[in-house]
């Protein structure tokens, strides 16, 4: 997002056919006229480049009945990539497409505060194997894989940084495991910013403008996206909503604060209001359903307030309430034109994402709402696994490494003819 | 920022006169070679559009004793811009070169609320000429005119929209007002983007990363700027912080809403506190001070805290608490690498700014503020005018009207020949 990244992109990295191949994986199908208007390239140009992507197998024709028109897009099927979502309490595996389409995917459940790094990327070894197996994929068309986790994440190199709920997983050669485990290129994240990227290419978010992706689950955290691209801020810790302080509230979070939005309206504060209200009778829901065995959860609240119980209701609806005052001063602050909400609890209901769009309007500026969307990700409980397809994605497909993907004679590509 | 406006500055509308000039005017002074090595572009093409630029009189030599380098650099001299700083109650208007510099400028008291645009528009015409008088500046020199104002803008159209603290001002043609009187382009904008701006060009900041600029005056605004350039949000309505709320309080604002972060914390809110401490007594001085004719304002009360009154100080402050409250959840989402803090009440002394950094890095996370840097703007009350004019020169200097400027060849000059 610097101008030096942005010359360097623009100027010197970019082969042309790396920029030709852009143009079709984000808008794309597109016939050749339009990449001509799209690239600013000359005809003769866009011609050779496209012919070069369609003999790597990168790009194919798209036929439509009864259509001559030649369009072109990203052969899908070229390859292959996986995605990861480790998650505080599951585990989601997939493989996926070259455009981030589920092939065959896994979910399971996971308690990552008890698991270290090697038990939880040998289990996922063993699905992607098992996956890979099952759909017949070729291991030679595993183009890379990605992965998103619940905390801090140093980006370039691949590893956690000090994630708090992730006890024994820092600086972890993540990526370099499961490369050197599958001779492919790996990239780790932040589970928000993946969840945000897959909105982005698969959900209803788009390249264009400024959007958030909310995550309200036992963690709560947020992805930015500007112009399509992470914003990781200064530090790679931006989006960390959940640790936001909520003036005058005094309950203490595991970061050693008080009145953290995420202690006070996450996973965890649900299930701890549930076992009061249990406790102390307030809830007959609540007090019937959580005898031994059972565990207090957010779906158990969820359930008890669609069973018409009060005091499960107005849990669920002080949480959303919580969230979307604090969204209410990011809006003023940083006006979006789209909020994705997902997550496990947001899942639960539109109500829950209703009451956080509420919250938002009545305490933003006017002109700051005055066009804002804010919804349920469509993407469900497989964001986080198709955010991380598309990691891979963005990353592999590259202006250079599409270059590099197709042999591009290193001083003749850099040439761009413009006339 | 989006996808699209990258394609089209890069790739259409770039002539690579504009590129080059952009480089010479954000890294100068420069030698041929170092262009060479930022543009990406070959050692010829950077020889034949340096000597266009230098024969147009845009960019000159840089001439050092005893060295025998070419080093080039904008030609500040080459013609001069105005900015205008229109705040609640000050007007500022300065001449400056081309480079930002300040030549001449005035600064005078303003009731902003009392008057109307026409009043205001023809108070600053007659000191463009006054100054322009005093200098000998030739006034078709004149490149262009930037105003800044405190409310939000219709950057493109140059009007200002709804502002609350400028009755009369709504859809005013300020930008077309100057333009027509003075024959040469004119840019409006809100006046916190514009100090912003300053701060990149002529202060402290830089292009790289991520900086927030926050005005405490009157009112409480930030300008957010991403790799040099200024974050509007989806409706231009980004930065509004001074109506993010704070939680549980209840002070009636302005704005309708109850307790925004201005009428805790801004100027107003200081000098109601000062008359309140005033008539009960609990402030000596101001008890003193504000007689009759005086008015109380957040001067009076930094002269207070600085004679050891300790009601004033305490105004001062809370003030500076509530604001690095409210920067501190900001920093937990954005992670910003550096906060200038200027405006009328922060200039008030570096103890105002310290209590600021010291709330931000007591309420965000470890990781967001472990190299954030906290200070008080270096450009003190010229800020308004001095990023007024980085405004105007950023607009008539981009890639697209160099490239008119040089009168360049419009389809040899799109021609990037990067071998």
């Amino acid at each position: 997002m610097t101008d030096d990244s942005f010359e360097n992109r623009t100027r010197v990295q970019t082969g042309t056919v790396g920029h030709v191949f852009r143009i079709i994986r984000d808008r794309g199908p597109l016939n050749p006229a339009d990449i001509v208007r799209l690239s600013g390239l000359a005809k003769s140009t866009v011609s050779v480049n496209v012919e070069r992507l369609v003999g790597t197998g990168l790009v194919r024709e798209e036929t439509r009945p009864g259509s001559k028109r030649r369009r072109l897009k990203v052969d899908e099927k070229a390859g292959f990539v996986v995605g990861v979502d480790i998650g505080q309490t599951h585990l989601a595996v997939g493989l996926l497409d070259l455009e981030a389409g589920v092939l065959a995917d896994r979910r399971e459940g996971l308690a990552l505060a008890e698991l270290g790094p090697e038990a939880v990327l040998s289990r996922v070894s063993a699905i992607i194997r098992e996956l890979a197996a099952k759909t017949g994929a070729d291991p030679s068309h595993l183009f890379g894989i990605g992965v998103g986790v619940p905390g801090p994440v140093d980006f370039d190199h691949g590893i956690p940084v000090s994630p708090p709920v992730m006890p024994g997983w820092d600086r972890f050669p993540v990526a370099s495991y499961l490369s050197t485990e599958f001779g492919c290129p790996a990239f780790l994240d932040n589970d928000v910013n993946v969840m945000a990227l897959g909105e982005r290419d698969r959900g209803s978010a788009g390249r264009q403008g400024g959007f958030l992706w909310v995550k309200v689950g036992s963690g709560i955290g947020a992805g930015i996206v500007i112009g399509g691209e992470i914003w990781r801020g200064a530090k790679g810790a931006a989006g960390d909503i959940g640790h936001i302080g909520i003036d005058g509230d005094s309950t203490l979070c595991r970061c050693g604060n008080r009145g953290c939005l995420e202690t006070v309206a996450g996973g965890r504060a649900i299930s701890a209001l549930a076992l009061e209200a249990a406790k102390d009778g307030s809830s007959p829901f609540l007090a019937r359903e959580l005898g031994p065995g059972t565990a207090a959860s957010p779906e158990l609240v969820a359930r008890g307030a669609a069973h018409g119980d009060e005091v499960c209701l107005n849990i669920l609806m002080d949480s959303a309430k919580a969230v979307g005052n604090v969204l209410a001063k990011l809006v003023n602050f940083w006006n979006p034109s789209l909020i994705v909400v997902g997550g496990g609890i947001a899942s639960i209901g539109e109500r829950y994402v209703a009451s956080i769009r509420e919250a938002i309007y009545r305490r933003s500026t006017p002109l700051a709402t005055s066009e804002l969307v804010v919804r349920k990700t469509s993407l469900g409980d497989r964001a986080g696994l198709i955010g991380a397809a598309v990691l891979v994605l963005d990353e592999i497909f590259s202006h250079r490494n599409v270059g590099r993907l197709v042999r591009e004679d290193s001083r003749g590509g850099e040439r761009s003819d413009q006339s």
